[in-house]
């Protein structure tokens, strides 16, 4: 039999070539262009620094001073324009030789503009989370403090992130606004795509296993629990067609409680305004305003098992 | 238009200032003061260590030699020591000018006390946590060998993490405890208070969406599925008062299991000892001990479509 | 009181020494032999090489130009097969510390045939991993490009991982795969035990909550949703033994869409080709081909309330 370094050297070119071979046909590498639109690990770097903007001291790697807090936040938003144009840059160069682009359009101007556009959207995100923020701690007889939520509170993570992914998908940046989101769903359970508009006042408890699909519209002091889905129902229309770009995920108005593991399906299905849906409820029509919906509580002890001094005896109820 | 250099200087110090606005409203930082509380990461590295001590080699960055384990042990037990009383000493003096603590307390004192028990009480934890394992390896088919749960089953970290959690929020330790747990909600989909106290031989499997609550009880040997809630009815009471402070969770006697999906709530409602519920059931009042519960399957074979040599046909059942 | 570095001098060793003991209990260390099965952190670097090789761009830490995607390649491969082996080699010999092993087994031998055989299967798992991706596209409308579902879909993480981790296992690696398999749930939610066998062109959308039991068999073009069990009974048989090397598990044919939340259990179960699974469904018997099933809607709006000029008044349905 041969040693590793034999095998090495002998026959793993030949695996090597053949992986190749797959590789090139998805990525369609033709020249010695870079793979550009690469690179998870630096897309997170981008969101982090954004977040530390968000939340200086929590998600920064260090505590910041008060009376430093302005330098702090002058060089950052400098540090996130830069880096924003620098990753939305080549994508959208790489966009453009998918032939998905105007043809007048200007690649340099386009991610220029967006850059600066999403610098200054950043206090009015920080606003909007301050609320969400105190709807976490009205919400939840748990919390101890604001210092509580914004540090422990998995929700601060994912919405946070929703509201930049958000701003970014609403000035046609593609690809980094998903890999954000999926970023934040993958530490926090919590996936909302960043097509969906949610109010500000959002809170999410315990979060894990929360779906928010892409066409989803959320009022304002909405409030969902766990294993929430507010989701499609199928990929099809009833023309059996690909459902892309039509609304296929329901509405929830304002002031909305949905308690844990509630689903909520179709794009014409509208939470009314001050309703309350209990948990594991299954909803495919409209609710009207000031509704409460409860699944009826369909289990049954059927079994009892009582133990006697030599062992135990059974009896059906 | 302007370069993004041209815009950085001239019109980002703007933004900033609106950003540092927007800051400071919620950390309230009035003088020079360093924002201490902050630091995420900083008190991740806190419960790394703690668990690179509870288990050596698996959660250490690098493999233990048997006969260096004591020297070890005994550095990491000191570097734990005074790392806490670092992290826990800042977080106290906060609280202090939160003007919740009471005036004769010294943080310093309470900061050195409680790093001292907590180092005390870690050969307990891994006691609790060695009957963890064993009742893991019981528990599951699939499981090969004690260093199989001790290396791959998510509920370790979860459970380890809880009993470290729990023991800080038994010394009154402010804030890093839920950090804590929320470390490992998001690396395990579990999400268990550290206010929850939980008997020794505890399993839970796969584990993601589990969620329970903090004034619940659980006893010895009781073995749980992946999204189960313990949970409370709702965050306010009958007289629309937040619940802080009450029982609001279930209470889960020894030697019950509970299968994937079940949904218990309220603080009044016990499982009693011996117990099995089944999958998504929906439980709010006590069940006698020895009892199992299931939901019914309501769930029925409506269409059935057959395949015809021209295609499909159809027909109702 | 004493001081804490008094406290760490005089009293920390007899709680270091408690700790060993505690310690040594489970890890059984009697020589000086290392703890050499450790180190989670070791194998997910491992893990992260296989990924980069067959996500290059994405999951590895720098773009790759297309013309030197060769080197790129051969060098990453032979990394994998030489880092492979020296993870291998001691769990082998560690297994046979334990006595699992034949007598006549060559621990090195063995090392190396599962390095090589694991490293020739990798273009045939990016081949299967092309197919996958491809469903994930035709599945989910939300989806603009190939780049997204690689870049920022979490199932492609998980079924990869899981391709990787099933090669191992079926080359009779010990832990390795199930301490992969675990680093993608922790990631995404998504737990899939390496002993189960999935066809090509396997989509999960969302995923969080999904578990893949270890002796299930699922088919080609199979599509779930988050939340989805495919499980067990109960860990023990009828003679309440435990239900190691049995079949536990459900089989999945072909074509297969099964929607959030629904839970199949049982070693028996077949769900037939073609058939679509309804969201939350309960299923624990085998579904004839072309079937639909799907929960009812057993959820009732019980109390509505509707607005007055002067507050609220209630009425019963």
């Amino acid at each position: 039999m041969k040693s590793l370094d034999e095998w090495i050297k002998t026959d793993l070119p030949q695996v090597a070539n053949k992986l190749e071979e797959k590789l090139v046909s998805v990525y369609n590498i033709e020249s010695d262009e870079e793979i550009t639109v690469a690179g998870r690990d630096e897309l997170f770097k981008t969101l982090d620094t954004i977040l530390a903007a968000l939340f200086p001291g929590t998600y920064s790697k260090f505590p910041v001073a008060g009376n430093k807090l302005n330098k702090y936040v002058t060089d950052i938003l400098a540090i996130i324009c830069k880096d924003l144009y620098h990753k939305i840059y080549p994508i959208l160069i790489y966009r453009r030789s998918q032939n998905n682009c105007a043809p007048d359009c200007s690649c340099e101007e386009q991610a220029r503009e967006a850059s600066i556009e999403f610098v200054k959207s950043l206090p009015e995100i920080r606003e909007t989370l301050i609320a969400d923020i105190k709807s976490g701690h009205e919400g939840d007889p748990a919390s101890k403090s604001y210092h509580e939520i914004i540090l422990s509170y998995p929700y601060i993570e994912a919405v946070a992130t929703h509201r930049i992914a958000h701003k970014l998908y609403s000035l046609n940046v593609p690809l980094i606004p998903r890999v954000m989101s999926e970023r934040a769903h993958s530490r926090t359970g919590i996936d909302i795509h960043p097509g969906a508009t949610i109010g500000k006042g959002f809170f999410i408890d315990h979060g894990t296993g929360v779906v928010i699909g892409e066409t989803c519209r959320i009022g304002n002091n909405v409030t969902i629990y766990h294993g929430v889905t507010l989701g499609a129902f199928s990929p099809y229309d009833r023309e059996n067609n690909r459902f892309q770009g039509k609304k296929r995920h329901p509405d929830v108005e304002d002031d909305v409680v949905i308690y844990s593991g509630a689903v909520i399906l179709g794009g014409e299905t509208i939470i009314g305004k001050g309703s309350v849906i209990g948990g594991n409820a299954l909803i495919t029509k409209s609710i009207a305003p000031y509704s409460q919906v409860y699944r009826k509580t369909e289990t049954t002890v059927y079994k009892s098992v009582l133990k006697h001094s030599d062992g135990y005896y059974y009896y059906e109820i």
